[in-house]
């Protein structure tokens, strides 16, 4: 199997086959990263006599769906083409009809699926409904590709928690500073423009009130066409000055601060008043919830969580089994001595007890060699 | 340019072009990896009509060399052959006479070198006296390979100071071991095999007294064709036991043990009276003197250095520029915690001052993330 990347590559070559078809179509689907939270990612492109007649992908939520933009661009025509979907199309009425009945409405004669929608609401539903209409349905083709740009949606759906990216940078024995505590810089520039990628595609960056009192980080996107995810700070004891960038900076994005009982009544006001900060206060006595916080994140409609630094938190959440994917930007250079390595908030006793991971990308592209990574233990449901 | 092995992984093909004849050449050369010190590698192949009618590498120190494997084989077909040699011909009456007067005598009409010899004795004079004779001779065809299976040598003969290689296993985090001091297992088994080839290609195993004290290694090669690597101990105040395996484990190859003016005077005797123990003992008050020692081992006629383990140890060697390539095999786990990392022993505050590092392979063959890197930092001289 091609990686759909690749045959986009070489888009001026004229596409021909189901699965080329298909490729562009996630393609597509992919314009939207970080754009659709709550809803998936989803592309579409009919095609007639192997001409590709309508093209379109989902946005936004509440704004139409792939099908109806690729319809709307086909016009008459679609009557006896093909439609290739990355996602089944939907049964129900949302915020907008049902894309089944669209596509049955226009003439199709055959349409490609990657892969079923497991929201409870569609389910089988959309696929079933054309098949009565008797239009020719095949379903699979590419789902693992389809699984992939969408794993935020399918484990918010399947789990009621946040798919959660924990990246880092380190030298390659693993340290993010030296004894004395200098860590500026770790990675090349490169990588770090990499980061801004992944906080423009991502729904939320989180990083813990150690990070805010150390860096003083805006977690802002600094791509010229970026925006900004949602941030949040997980602060039990409101310890974050409330000069800190992360409150104050230009942005439209919310900055939300995760805290406990043990936050001061007065500190806490000021920071409500605060033009776009919202606190959560969690009844607990000094801890925030882990858990509970990463659920409504997923209630707010935030399928997808980028952790960034804050060894103490990133221990915490691996070892709430809360940790999805790893990317570390491991820079070519050694620094040894005892000062702070990677996830120093994480315990683990035994070396056969470490945190399995199976490796999925490896890149030198940025000169510091990046590896992505799943975390291969027991995740946890809400 | 085609990798050498490449081409030799086909060898059922013909071998047609001059880069091909060198590059099984080369391959012919590596056959002895590990057994010529202090001599180089060396491979000859003998190629008439496109056919090979001689073939040929240098065993060991004291054997005959390439060359004359290659022209013994050839016979009088040699008469207007071309040769191709991975290093410039000898031109000196050694422990064997000069090569380049056996090609002269055997009527060779080409000879292609791959580099010049950098030893002071033959440097240039070889391919003088075949130009001298008559024979066509180029230079430069696939130097760099050739540079490459040779470092060892090059590096001991412009430098005085044997190639170091620190071979080092470790958690993608970085770790060695976790908080509570558990270290078993970090690499898979294919990786712990690797270590095993690297063992029998590299003429010493250097390691610190804290690793006998604390793993016990006898530090031999497992492969059942393997040999066992001269072992040196780097133990200032001779606190390893008697009972170490180092010391009594059944093999032919020496141990040594460095020491200082700090070694006890009676177990300094007793260690003398061991069979196959040497004792090195420097005039220093407490601590073994890296370079010196690194010096004595090129004396000694041993080029290269395998480090294996020893935070402490590597991170002397590396703060005395005495390390030329990394080996880490990075296991895809995370352990955490403040457990011991690689290189404590090294000692670096800013982090615009650490040690760089060029990536020259990484490869997941194993299961582990194996990286395989030169050391960019000002190499010490003797």
């Amino acid at each position: 199997m091609k990686n759909f990347e690749e045959i986009i590559m070489q888009r001026d070559q004229k596409l021909n086959t189901d699965e080329e078809f298909m490729s562009y179509a996630l393609h597509l689907a992919t314009l939207a990263a970080g754009r659709t939270s709550p809803n998936p990612l989803v592309g579409c492109v009919i095609v007639k006599a192997n001409e590709i007649i309508g093209e379109g992908y989902h946005h936004k939520a509440g704004t139409p769906h792939a099908e109806v933009h690729a319809l709307r661009q086909a016009g008459e025509e679609a009557q006896g083409a093909t439609a290739y979907v990355t996602l089944e199309p939907c049964s129900h009425f949302g915020r907008t009809p049902p894309c089944a009945d669209a596509l049955i409405k226009a003439g199709l004669q055959r349409v490609v699926v990657a892969m079923q929608d497991p929201n409870p609401r569609v389910s089988g539903e959309g696929i079933s409904r054309l098949r009565k209409a008797g239009i020719q349905v095949e379903v699979g083709l590419l789902a693992e590709e389809a699984e992939k740009i969408n794993r935020p949606f399918l484990k918010a759906i399947q789990t009621g928690l946040p798919y959660l990216l924990y990246k880092a940078a380190a030298t390659l024995d693993g340290k993010i500073a030296t004894e004395t505590g200098d860590s500026k810089w770790i990675s090349n520039e490169s990588s770090r423009r990499l980061v801004h990628e992944l906080r423009n595609q991502l729904d939320v960056i989180l990083v813990g009130s150690e990070t805010v009192l150390k860096d003083d980080p805006a977690l802002t996107c600094r791509l010229p066409e970026g925006r900004d995810p949602v941030r949040v700070v997980v602060d039990g004891t409101l310890k974050i000055p409330l000069t800190a960038q992360v409150l104050t900076a230009s942005t439209l994005s919310p900055c939300i601060i995760a805290t406990s009982l043990a936050a001061p009544q007065e500190k806490l006001e000021i920071l409500k008043g605060m033009s776009r900060v919202e606190v959560w206060q969690y009844p607990e006595p000094r801890q925030v919830p882990l858990k509970q916080l990463m659920c409504d994140l997923v209630i707010k409609g935030w399928n997808s969580v980028l952790l960034e630094g804050g060894g103490g938190l990133a221990g915490a959440l691996f070892n709430g089994g809360l940790v999805d994917e790893v990317e570390f930007f491991l820079a070519p250079k050694l620094i040894g001595g005892t000062g702070p390595s990677l996830l120093s908030g994480l315990k683990i006793d035994k070396m056969a007890e470490a945190i399995p991971l199976k490796l999925k990308e490896i890149s030198l592209e940025t000169g510091d060699l990046r590896i992505r990574a799943k975390v291969l233990n027991r995740l946890a449901n809400c």
